[in-house]
């Protein structure tokens, strides 16, 4: 200890973060609510500095030649490492693989990096190989290399997955938060809160009537449709951590707009809001994992959903709140007994290691 | 526990590796030896085969349009995560920026993605950040994306950190093993296994006289500079986990070539040699983090040399070895005392989380 004590006084520089508030990494830290924000927009942005970073896309977009890419990372440490509907594995794949479809980007290419705690039964290792094997194909993707550590007993929780991925950007694609317009209708493809409350009941061994399932799935291919539909989408976001409330709040804060939202068009499954009331969730914060919200024109709403609902990841596919100039930065919803409320970034952390 | 073994088994296919010799991961599957390649080579080569996966090199190559790219990913889980000579945030950049060098690459961007253990002090994570930065400066790459993940106390170890990056190989560059021939002589830019005893002596907390100190360095610059001297660079490998011995080893595995290699060449400080024969350690297997081995053709040795000297990360460039065309697949050391010895991969784990 007193070594680094010793470096972090020579370093030089003063931390940014205030130290009376939080002098240690708390959970919340890696929960992509207000404490994830800060790190970003105080230690990591002002320090690595540059314009691909700084465009706080879900994946960097550059340009070589003639050709745009996205590039993109993202650590898996969720727990347990099989959940119903899916598995770690499974989740790594998909989760990079949607990171870059929702920059507009055709995902071509991903590579995945293990750490593993030592003890971890090589079965468990093969089952999830299978199952990343299975995710790529589904997605058209390829594998192309990897990394495998391994740490003491203690030292680690069964096993974290790294994956990264490079995507190309179709010509005249362009998707980013501050494109949004007035006007804009906010979609999404489906229920909210599955994968949070699956994970969260496999966690707790909780027993519902109807097993609720994870939502991981690829949504490239959906994502694909809605493009080659429509030229007038503006925005995509995956509302994983932090939930469809997060996700919502920041695209309203880097746009510099309004978002209202209509509880009553939300869709939510009975027994998945049945888990919410019991266990204190609130589910526009949950996380999921096969989800999309898309902000596009006005004018192409019934083109979009329709090619949406026609595939199977979009079947229930609903327009949930619209763009508006007042309040930037605000995240407004109706609430279903007709009241209004400030939707807000998440605070603490309601589910660690949700992904 | 029960329902991880549903699962596997209904995976409905069989573990490939043999469960009578290993059923559980040990450390040493991510030493970069023996255990390391059997798990690349009956696991994720067989399922996630793939043209550029199974190429084997440090760095997927792929084309787009007119434009050949290098992508690669590491992570470090190295302990400490400050030691003589640099800290795991360094070492995550230089890392992949070697990786990409040897690929025959131009480092462009990097992502960066923490696993943090609860309770890691805010001042460590700011201490890293700003080494990170000044590595990337120095080698001239951006940090373009990243993630944050958290997990509670006792589940990881600090911080971990993955790395993944993208460069472009120039046209006419075309490194890979398969191009090692009769004659190549085999260069080493300078003394080995400083960095494993560095880390060696922070953890054990052993004084030196003299004190040890990681070569953690970017390499992207010394290699470009061997690449504008000669066309007739074949391989490249930059010598980590499993040292020198496991990466020619590996080399003439998959060139099926012979290698020879003269220890009395191969430069090595006497303070580490000091200390490998203190603890018990073949300094042919200790990690390098500023390394590379050149395989090129004998006709270039004199150019090479010569611009390898005139830089900082290489002034003690030497000769240590050349391919052969008999015992294919075989490394033999002539050793000082003028015997010889056959040169194996590493097979257990001298010096865990190295990296």
């Amino acid at each position: 200890m007193n070594e680094e004590i010793k470096i972090n006084l020579t370093a030089g520089f003063i931390c940014p973060i205030p130290k009376s508030e939080y002098d240690k990494i708390l959970l919340a830290h890696g929960g992509g609510g207000s404490l994830s924000h800060q790190l970003i927009s105080k230690m990591f942005l002002p320090q690595f500095d540059n314009e691909l970073l700084n465009a706080q896309h879900d994946s960097a977009i550059f340009t070589v030649g003639k050709n745009k890419f996205a590039f993109t990372t993202d650590s898996y440490v969720i727990q347990p490492i099989f959940f119903p509907g899916g598995d770690i594995g499974e989740l790594a794949v998909n989760g990079t693989i949607n990171d870059l479809a929702v920059s507009g980007a055709k995902p071509l290419y991903i590579t995945t990096a293990f750490i593993i705690e030592e003890g971890l039964p090589i079965d468990n290792l093969w089952k999830i190989v299978l199952s990343m094997k299975e995710a790529a194909k589904k997605a058209g993707v390829l594998i192309v290399t990897g990394d495998t550590k391994v740490v003491e007993r203690g030292k680690g929780d069964k096993i974290f997955i790294n994956t990264s991925g490079i995507g190309i950007v179709e010509e005249g694609i362009d998707i980013s938060p501050k494109n949004c317009r007035e006007g804009d209708v906010i979609i999404i493809n489906g229920s909210i809160a599955d994968h949070g409350i699956a994970i969260m009941s496999a966690r707790e061994r909780l027993a519902f009537e109807t097993e609720i399932i994870s939502d991981t799935a690829p949504l490239n291919d959906l994502i694909r449709s809605v493009l080659s539909a429509s030229k007038n989408v503006h925005v995509m976001r995956d509302p994983t951590r932090g939930g469809v409330a997060s996700t919502l709040k920041e695209i309203a804060m880097t746009a510099q707009m309004g978002i209202e939202i209509d509880e009553a068009k939300i869709p939510i499954k009975e027994e998945v809001k049945g888990a919410c009331e019991i266990l204190g969730f609130d589910p526009l914060y949950i996380a999921n994992e096969g989800k999309v919200i898309i902000f596009a024109a006005k004018e192409d709403e019934k083109k979009i959903l329709s090619v949406m609902r026609a595939h199977q990841f979009g079947k229930e596919s609903i327009v949930i709140g619209k763009v508006v100039k007042e309040h930037p930065g605000t995240v407004v919803m109706k609430t279903i007994i007709g009241s209004t409320r400030v939707v807000e970034m998440i605070t603490g952390e309601q589910l660690p290691r949700i992904c």
